[in-house]
């Protein structure tokens, strides 16, 4: 199948590698918002220009977009709907279902389908809490997300006066960890499940204890969490956490039985080196369920969550069945 | 939605608690092929003979097969399939092709839906496997099962002359679930893998060496691992070992980017008190999704691949996307 990517960041990067190392794939075109001739891309994909996108509606099967969800998913999704069957990583979940009636017009309006909402939360996250809680109705769920850096919070940092540059980790309280899996159905707050370790590089002079204060305090983002400051330098920063890891973990606890005997405890867990390259990589394999799905006569938008998952695998449903099952 | 029983085993009761607990489900019957007189059910739902299924033709939306998968379920899953959508556990993973192809054929003739091979492994565990293997291509699965009771390794020993009474436990090896973990890919045998401890019971007066030396030396039983025998009182295992834990963990380990460069780890794993009631759990889910398959007109031979996982609940598709992506 035919695949273009709009938008080139660090996830279109990472579909570009997943989509290249696919044998059941053909990368197009990388679109971009940019001057094409100053993109410098990781292969030797042609890059065109985000104009020329409906002009390849018959030379690209699917579109993997790989904009982000402040301003420019929100737009680009139902667009490129238009014209071609598109897959995305919409993420802010409060906007899923206005995100998805959009999607979900143009795409039946137009004969296309668009898979939103990709990647591992949402997606494999998502479809760890549907399992767990379809086959353990008598439950509580719990998600912890990291040790991993938080691109929103470590931009928001940055957005500090006196600061340079910055990383945010997010990370798991291992006390509410194990309680989530103890099946005792804690109710566990905002501050008891996570941490946030900020690195911050300061301008020269700038007054330390005031950006600490800023970001302890900042609604939203940490004012509800412990939160611990390091101020480093440049270097250090470079040298120890130049990378996007990530991950996290759904756990369900919940019951079986007649009268509740039973208890049973369900986990599904990612440790990740590199964010968007994985997320790059789930995307890749909607793509190949989008056009299979679209292909079969289906349009409109879907989730991870209507997608039969045999479609996911390049593997025929004879090879899944005699080698997975 | 209507559903039915067929077989009452421990399956059986796991399925009938999962049913009954079931805000959008209805028990039917249970259905038997032993004297429905004599069968003690744990709710007030009534028994049918096993030859009365066919009348139920019109009264029956759903059959859930709890039989045995090496005489029971390879003859009573495509018998049942003639008149009814059918769901079954058909375990036996080296015959799941075969058992496909048969209800394939009766399912399409008589217009019905058969999903076989549900539960949790195969099943979810399956499940895993194909969604961590699509979303990490590059890498590979490791399956450990346990800490838990094998019904099937429980039998062999209760067959050895001398014991009356025999409980076997399925135990990962720690190293080697850390070793899959750790990204390296390593090649683990089976004695490497998992170990195997039994508790039996001994006739009076019995050989006790030659019962051990009899265990330890079954082929595809246990001379390919380590097995510890221990022998105890009826009173103990009745005391500790009366239950059916069981559990495991799914682990894929790979890399992404275009040369490899990042590793990534998935894993699922579930710690379970009652295997029984956890696989009637899932069992019922999949009747679920069986039944809204085939009101869309969906016939012929499934598994769990093949379904799109919001059919398992029951909530909506809106009430999924709001809460659970």
């Amino acid at each position: 199948m035919r695949v273009a990517i709009a938008g080139y960041g660090n996830l279109g990067r990472g579909v570009e590698a997943a989509v290249t190392n696919a044998p059941d794939m053909e990368l197009v075109g990388i679109f971009t918002r940019r001057d094409p001739a100053n993109v410098i891309i990781a292969t030797d994909t042609p890059v065109y220009a985000w104009a020329d996108l409906p002009t390849f509606a018959d030379k690209v099967d699917v579109v993997v977009l790989c904009g982000g969800s402040a301003t420019d998913l929100p737009e680009q999704t139902p667009e490129l709907a238009q014209y071609f069957t598109v897959v995305d990583s919409f993420d802010t979940h409060a906007n899923i279902p206005q995100h998805f009636a959009n999607v979900d017009a143009t795409a039946r309006k137009a004969g296309t389908l668009g898979v939103i909402s990709c990647g591992w939360d949402p997606g494999l996250f998502s479809l760890a809490r549907l399992y767990a809680s379809a086959a353990l109705p008598n439950g509580a769920d719990y998600t912890f997300w990291g040790r991993g850096v938080s691109q929103g919070h470590s931009d928001a940092i940055r957005r500090i006066p006196g600061v340079v540059d910055a990383r945010q980790y997010t990370v798991p309280v291992p006390a509410a960890v194990e309680a989530a899996r103890s099946g005792k159905n804690p109710q566990l707050t905002t501050r008891e499940k996570h941490t946030r370790e900020c690195f911050v590089v300061a301008a020269e002079g700038a007054d330390l204890a005031a950006i600490e204060e800023a970001i302890v305090t900042m609604p939203n983002y940490f004012s509800d969490y412990d939160t611990t400051v390091t101020f480093i330098s440049q270097e250090e920063l470079n040298a120890n956490h130049a990378g996007l890891p990530h991950g996290g973990t759904v756990i369900r606890s919940g019951r079986t039985g007649l009268s509740d005997e039973f208890g049973d405890t369900i986990e599904f867990s990612l440790d990740l080196d590199s964010n968007p390259y994985f997320t790059g990589s789930v995307l890749t394999a909607v793509a190949r369920a989008a056009y299979r799905m679209h292909e079969a006569g289906q349009t409109g938008a879907r989730t991870m969550l209507d997608i039969p998952p045999a479609l996911l695998s390049p593997l025929s449903a004879e090879e899944l069945r005699a080698h997975l099952m």
